[in-house]
This record gives structure tokens, sequence and C-alpha cells, in this order.
């Protein structure tokens, strides 16, 4: 069976009017004239020719060019866009509809890509407008690199250079020039410039069924925004040899196609021809740049990097280079209401890069020679809570290879173990919140992977609510208060909470209890065994839990009923040792 | 074979930092962080953080969604953006360098996309940035409608809304708000917005091979910008029924993603992303807004239609659609330079459509009752012309089956007897000027194609020249100029001048020496008559040229070298005709 091509359309022959009715909903600036379906115009809401007192500018062709020509339409760029159907010359009567509806007493400008159909249409157009009583000029643009000089005139095709031109062209209408001056502005410009495409794939028109003419591993060089062959069919190669290949069609000196020598000042134009994404232009960019600079001596003062005249769904992109003074740095920087001509391109150019910022001076910690009694409480029970945890390793290890991966158990092993080695070494436990900040540091690093950064995430929370409230002494309340802030934190990048079958089913019972119980006035040592054995009763409770979060969310019910959760199954062994370990410390 | 799709790349692990490269280029207010391949950080590059005094906002995630979230970098939207590799969140400590790189004494708003990795990784740099002394306030976007109600926050994941968000939070921090205020309208915003996406195509990462579970007649709904599966795959069905199933998607009041009801003013956002051409995403915009007005009577104040967040070279789009009050429509419209964020759309709405201009009231001609002397020459003209024509038919014919497709005799016919037929009936010969104009009526009209367009060309600008020159009386010389005017405008537009082998072959020549016998004072009779002589040898001679435009520029020159230009023939045929009507007329 063979298949139209796959479009987001409705009847292939609607697809330009109902471009059109897209384009004037997302730009209110924009409005079209009401004659579909053979008057397809797209014009300034601003300007009625009875009262416009400028050069209108005009441009147009056929469709699948989008956003040309009609995204240019605005004021400091085109006045009206005549679009034909699908690679189409607009008809004659269409054109005349368009220059009737704009141009006033100053006259007005066609802009027309070098194609036999366009010079034609347009060109009557622009005879029976003069025969109308208008002051009608033409200019066209032919820019086309990729083949050899051709024998006559029609072999130069108008590509995405043409939109470079509308841009000197509306912005010397705009600033008040002269139909001659405005038209000569243009004719200049559209010898400045140089371009030529290479494709992946060529385009397939509405309705039609795709074309592959090139393959699985071939790309084209020099096609046209049409499909029209290019110069050669040649094995895919890395962007940075397609750009160095294109850059030197555009510059060959035997051509002589673009007045460009070293030296000279130029504006580059990487043009997606529709299906081809931003970042692959970006890449092309990010070449041809030092290119120019460097093996062609140019000076690239500005860079236009989009979809500028595409070719429907064709994946490709086109490379346009402008010989540029500043004068026509001042057309192009010009402030335009056109929606598709880019922003931000111009203004100098600082460095492209700096230095990464360096991170605060991290407190080089080492253990203290002496500890206090906190310090030695802490230890207690870092030393504890690691201990258990290793002993755990088969079992955690064990029931995540029911509801997960296997690897819990190995994990938590990994970062208890560099907990200890650490601590050893040089956590300052004499200071609270700093160890918990180094805790948080060493499981990461040993741990990796997510269960690594939700710990890190852990401590690093407490760390920052123990800083931040625990001015001298850190009391139990402050304690709590960690442990709630490191639960918050956990659920909010984390994206689980009580019930979801996760550590949080062991840590949020326990910080509740704790909280209640210090808040009762309980003895802070009982609470804490108060809150471990609440946290331990939360873990065991996950054997009864759907998974909402992680790997385990796709696991059946059946066997997830069979073992609790091992995340919470650690998390309560981990806590409730260091409250055992807190009371026999104060009991010893 | 198995190849990796075709890609305009270099190495596959570069993409990212050599779209940052050719993106810094385009954009000279932007730099990036001096950290690859690590640390892939784009930012301002007017801010510095020790001396910004406004709320720094930071987004970013895995790369791939270009222009996000690079794109909207710039003042008045984000601050910096972290760049991760492909599809792949980036590290705490990338994104750490770009908080401490902008982050001023105002503190920094991170805004992240629901995905596990961005919220672990862009929390834990958020929690160590605050125990630096940093403030830090986070907004999780997760707007997604196209799967059910999720069991766990994960579900709903962040999508192109997102960018909805980075713009209002953007604006509220240059308007110079604290971070509290920032943050909290970066939420409510985020809860003002659903999204859902539908693809033909899912994206291809670099370096792998092309996807195609889809086939060649199935589109996906509701997957997510990753490719992820989603709600369902379908027959494709015409966008305007696509756009209808979304926008219900959407706006369900049974899953009430988006608290939007009858009567509210909405923001709509068309995405494209990546693989599909504006075109199409246009065409979608175009349906959508009238189905939001009529259908779920909603007030569409603002329409975006572009590409904001893209899945590589995913064919597909996605639709947003935001609830919005003055507030929120103040932060949209409030200007940024960030270059991707769409420009054009504010403003008020005129009516899409205006009237095509009436055309000025044609003068209704008719043939006069009694013909003048002038009027009764140019009417044997006219006669001798066109009946030359009608007796050339078969030799035309014949001449042009050999070098293009053989209908030159029968088009030519078609025009011919049509201006007998006119003349009879409407042809005010008494005016030349006129008649000339008419005659192009009636060749464009009856002849039509390519030679119907440049006979009506021919025409319009000799009439033109007559018009404008000739104020009463036309003389021998205001033919010739009127002849010259003509060729030079068929030459301009239609690509051809001398030895094209065309009919400029015989006109060229004809117009030289009528010209130069005029200006010598010769009798214009005999100018006349010469100047057929020369028009006959010029067609004659086009057997021996090669031709540069139109169909015969592809036939071999053997084959030229056997037949004279048909076109050419045919205007030596009726110019001659003409003169020796016009000669016998005065010696009658």
């Amino acid at each position: 069976m063979v298949f139209a091509a796959k479009k987001f359309i409705n009847n292939p022959s609607d697809v330009v009017t109902e471009f059109i009715e897209g384009l004037v909903e997302t730009y209110p600036g924009l409005q079209y004239l009401d004659g579909f379906p053979e008057v397809k115009v797209v014009l300034r809401a601003d300007v009625a020719a009875e009262k416009y007192d400028k050069v209108a500018i005009i441009s147009g062709g056929g469709s699948g060019h989008e956003p040309a020509h009609a995204g240019y339409v605005g004021e400091g760029m085109l006045t009206a866009a005549i679009c034909g159907d699908v690679f189409a010359s607009p008809p004659v009567d269409s054109i005349l509809a368009g220059i009737r509806a704009v141009t006033g007493t100053e006259g007005c400008l066609l802009i027309v890509k070098n194609y036999t159909g366009d010079r034609l249409n347009f060109g009557l157009a622009a005879e029976q407008a003069k025969s109308e009583g208008y002051k009608v000029e033409t200019v066209i643009v032919g820019e086309d690199c990729a083949l050899p000089p051709p024998r006559g005139i029609a072999g130069r095709r108008g590509l995405a250079g043409t939109v470079l031109v509308h841009k000197v062209a509306g912005a010397a209408a705009e600033a008040g020039l002269s139909l001659e001056k405005v038209a000569a502005e243009a004719k200049c410009a559209s010898e400045m410039i140089g371009t030529m495409g290479v494709a992946l794939s060529v385009c397939t028109l509405p309705g039609q069924v795709t074309s592959d003419r090139l393959g699985a591993e071939k790309m084209e060089l020099g096609l046209g925004i049409h499909g029209e062959p290019g110069a050669a069919v040649v094995d895919v190669q890395p962007v940075d040899v397609v750009v160095s290949h294109v850059l030197k069609q555009i510059l060959n000196p035997e051509t002589n196609y673009v007045p460009i020598t070293r030296g000279n000042r130029v504006v580059l134009m990487v043009n997606g021809l529709g299906g081809t994404p931003l970042m692959e232009l970006m890449i092309a960019t990010g070449k041809a740049v030092p290119k120019l600079q460097l093996e062609f001596g140019l000076a690239v003062d500005r860079v236009y990097t989009g979809f500028f005249m595409t070719s429907l769904d064709m994946a490709g992109f086109s490379i346009s280079i402008m010989k540029a003074d500043q004068s026509i740095l001042d057309r192009l920087d010009a402030p335009t209401k056109a929606p598709n001509w880019p922003v931000g391109s111009d203004g100098n150019r600082p460095p492209p890069k700096i230095h990464v910022p360096v991170p605060p001076s991290l407190s080089s910690q080492s253990r203290p020679h002496e500890l206090s009694k906190e310090g030695r409480i802490l230890e207690a029970a870092i030393q504890a809570a690691a201990t258990v945890i290793i002993s755990l390793k088969d079992s955690l290890n064990e029931w995540d290879g029911k509801v997960g991966d296997g690897d819990c158990g190995s994990t938590m092993y990994r970062g208890a173990t560099a907990i200890l080695e650490d601590m050893k070494n040089y956590y300052p436990l004499n200071d609270a919140a700093e160890t918990v900040n180094e805790i948080g540091s060493s499981v990461r690093r040993a741990m990796g992977g997510t269960s690594g950064i939700i710990y890190h995430l852990l401590c690093k929370a407490a760390y920052a609510e123990l800083k931040a409230k625990a001015q001298s002494d850190i009391t139990p309340k402050h304690w709590s208060e960690a442990l709630k802030s490191s639960i918050t934190s956990v659920s909010k990048y984390g994206g689980a909470t009580a019930g979801y079958r996760t550590m949080l089913d062991a840590l949020i019972p326990a910080s509740q209890v704790l909280e209640e119980k210090l808040s009762a006035g309980e003895d802070p040592i009982a609470a804490f065994i108060l809150s471990a054995e609440a946290a331990t009763a939360g873990a065991e409770s996950t054997i009864q839990m759907q998974a909402q979060a992680g790997r385990s969310s796709y696991v059946s019910a059946e066997i997830l009923a069979t073992v609790p959760d091992p995340g919470a199954m650690a998390a309560a062994g981990w806590f409730s040792a260091a409250a055992r370990a807190v009371k026999e410390q104060y009991q010893s």
C-alpha cells in the first residue's frame, strides 16, 4: 500500500488559506484580503492604501516556504505578502489586489524571487498597476550559488537571502526614502548575497506520497527550495564538513557570485528548511562563524539562525552570506514589527564564554582532636546507624529483588561504609550541622543515582535547617525540625508523600511522633525511641501499600504484598539504631 | 543494513555543547559558562551575580527541546538556562554553577519541569545553594493533560506550557518583585495551564537508528516530549479532528486539570515538536481559535504559534491553554530580549480580513461607430497580423513539436482568433493605446499559460508607454518607443534577451532597426518595412541558437539546429504582416 505523507492538514488544497487564517489569529497586526481561494494576500492591519505615505514593500510567491513571505509583513519590513498555492506563483489578479490594497502615493516595490512564473506574474501585475497610475518598481533576487553560472538568467534561483532584501527594503521604506532609493538599496542588497542549500531529505507536497530519493545514507548539495535537483548527491558527512563545503562554494572566487573578499564584513544566515531541528541549525552556525573568520578572513557582524524560508518538511538548511557595510547593518538592525524577523541578533559581541564561578571555599573539615559530649553521642549514633545498614544489606537486596532492581542493600551498604570511613577521617563531630552536611556528601559520592541524590537532599535540607535555626546548641526540637524539613524537601523534589511506598513511610510517622511527643513535654530520649518505633511500624506497613513512585510502581500488587519497601525498611533501620545509641549514650 | 538517522551533527555526544556555541554566536546577548562538557549553562551577558539586584529566573533540564530552555534567556525572561545532555537532567554541580553565576541578593527562582531527575537535581542544587547563603525558591511545572490523573505526582509531565511560566516569572522579576512574590506568580501561572501533544512520528536521538513505531498511517495522541508513549495510537485524522480531540481532552471537566470554564479568557499556544513545518502549526491554530471561542465559550486573548519546546525531530505539535486574567496578560506582553519569545502576538485584534480593493472601474470599451483614418489603419494591421498567425498554426506546431511541447501554433491561433473576434465587438480602434491594452486582455484570456502572460506583458508595457508619452496623436516614434518598452519589460520579467532563442530574437532587431531608421529621418512606412525584414531575419537566425530559457533549454543542440524558434517565427510573422498592411493602407 502507498499512503500520502502524514501531515497535520485537512484538505490538501486548503493548506494555504488555512495557514493564513491561523497566521492572522496568531498575529493581530496582520490581516488578509477577503478573496479566498484565488486572492491570498496578507497585509499590515495598520496600513490603508489611501492614507499610506511611505513606499509599500510587497513580496510573495509560491507557498510552502513559511514563514516566508507572510511572516515578514509588519512595520519596517513587508507591507503585504502575496501567497500562491504551494510552490505555485500567485496569479496576476491576486498580486494586483495586494498592490491596490497597500500602495499609496509613494508607490510600491515588488521583491520577486527569480523564478519564471513569479517574474512573469509579478511583472504583469506591475505593468497593469503602472497603467492604473501606481508607481511601481521591481527587484528580482537570484542568489543561489550551488550551480555553475547558468547560460540564462533563469538559473540563479531566489532563496532564503531574499528575506535579507525584504529587511533592507522595508527599513529603507520605513525611513521615508523615495521609491527609487528604496529600489536601489534593495537591488544593491540583492547583489551582495550568496546562498546554498543542502538537504537530507526532499520535501513532500500536501496530499502526495513521501518522496525518498535520497535514501538512508545520502545527502544532496545545492538543491532548491522546491526540491529541485541540486549539484550532487553524496554520502552523509559530519556537518562540519558540509558547512566547509557550502562556504567554499558560496565564496568561490571562480564563480565570483558575491563580491566578498578577505577583510570584508559579512552577515551570516543559517536557514532551516522545515524538517531540521533548531539544535542542528545552531550546530551549523557554531561551525560556520569561526570558519568564516579564520579561514576566509571575514568579520561576521550579524548571525541569523532559524527558519526563514522553508521548503515544507525538507530536512536541510541553507547558508546565506551577505556582504555588509554599516548602512546595510543599520537596515538589518532597524526595528520591525514583522513577527518572523529574528530578534536579539544585533548588539555588541561580548566574549562568548565566561568562567564558571568558583564555589564558596569549602571549610575543609577535620575531625576534632577531642570530642565534646554531644560529639561523642553523635558519633555513636552515626556508627550505630551505619552498622545496622551494613548488616541489613542482604535483606534489603532480597526485598528489592522482588519489587525493584535488587540493589537497594548494596547501594545503602556503599553509603554506610563511606560514612564510617569519612567519619574517622574528617567529620567535624562537635559541629552537628556540618557533620550532617558531610554525611550528605559521603552518601551522594558513594551511592550515586537517585537514592544518592535523595539522601543528599535529606542531609542538605537538615543541614540548612540546623544552620538557620540553631545558633549555638542544638536542641532536640531543632533535630525534630530538621527531620521535618528534610522530609518536606524530599517530598517536594522527589514527588512522593505518605502512602507512596517509599522511605518517607518510615520517616513521616517518625517525624510526626517526635514532634508530638516533644511538644507534649515528653523526655527527649523517650520521644526519640517512640519515634523510632513509629518509623519501624511505618516501614512494615508498606507491605500493604501500592507503589506510586519509582520503579516499584510498575510491579503487580500481588508481588508487592509479599515484601515491605526496602527503602522504608532501611530508613527505619538507621533511624532506630541511632535512637537506641543515643539512649545508651545518655544512660552510660 | 541499519543506519543511524541522518542528522546535521558531528559527534553525537557533542550536540549540546555545539548547539550552545552556535546559539551564542547568533545572539550576542547570551554567554555560556566555560565548563564544557559537564557545565552547560547559558546566561545573560549583561548580568553578573554580584551586582544583580533582581530575582534571577533559572530553568533548564535535558536538551533536545530547543529553543527551550536557552532560547528564553534574556532580560524579562530567564536569567540562566541549565542544559543537560539530550533528554538527561543536568547534574547538580552544573545547576549550582548557574545559580552562583547569576543570583544576587534578591535570590533566584528555579522553574523545573516535573520529571524525577530534574526535580531531584534542581532540588539538591537548591538546597546546596541555600546552604551557601542564597535565597532560592523552586516551582515545579506539570501540565500534561493527556493521561488520566496519575496515582503519584510523577505522572503529570512538564511540557511546552512551562515556557509560559518562564515568561510570567521573568516579567515579574523584571518588574522588581521579591522572590516570594515572583515564586507565587510562577506557581499560580503553572496551575492555570493544560497541555497535550500529538505526533505523526517519534523523535530519534543523535547517533541512533530512526524509530518508526507509528508506521505510515498512524498517529499518537498524548505522547511526551521525549517520545514517551501516549494515551493512544490511532489512524491519522484531519488536523481539524485532532485539534477538537486535544481541546476536549485539555478542558475535560472530569479530569478538571485546568480551572477553565465557559466565559473565561485564555491564552493559546500551538507548539511545534521539531519536524512539523510552521504551515501545519498555523493550520492547527486557525482551527483551534474558533473552536475555543464557539464550542467552549472562551475568549482567546493571545495566540502563540511556533517552536517553543521541541522534541528533537518529532513530527507533531502540542496545544497549551492557559487561563488568563489581565495581570497574566500583562506579564506575557511585557517586553523581553529573550530571542525565542514570540513577537507580534499582543495588541488589539482587528477583524482578520478586509475587502479586496475594487479595481479602478474599467472604461467599458466599445467599437466606435465610425473609424478615423488611424483607426482604419490600425484595424487593418491587426487584421493582417492575426490572419498570418492563423495561417502559421501548423508550421508553428510542427517546429514546436521538435523543441517544445508542440502547441505553440495552437496557442497563438487561440490568441489570434480571440483578437479578431474581440476587435469586431469592442476594440476602441480610434484610440490606439486602449486598443493595444485590449489586445493584451484578449491574448491572456485566450492563450493562458506563460505565453499568454508574456504577450499580455508586451501589450501592457506598450500601452503604458503610449498612454504616458502620446498626449494626443501617436507618432511613429511613439510606436517605436512602445515597442522598445515592451521588449524591456518582457526581457526583465521573462529573463530572456537577444540570443536566447525566443520571440525577442525577432523583436529586438526589429526594434533596433525601427529606432535607427526613424532617427535617421527615414520615411516611417519604409522604416517599418525594413524593421519587419529585420524581424524575419532575426527569427530565422534562431535556428543556429542554443536555447537559454524555457523548455527548449533542455533540448539537444542537434535537434535545435533543425528548426527555428517557433515563438520568434510567430513574432516575425505578425510584425511583418502588420507592416505590410500599414504600407498598403497608406498607399491605397
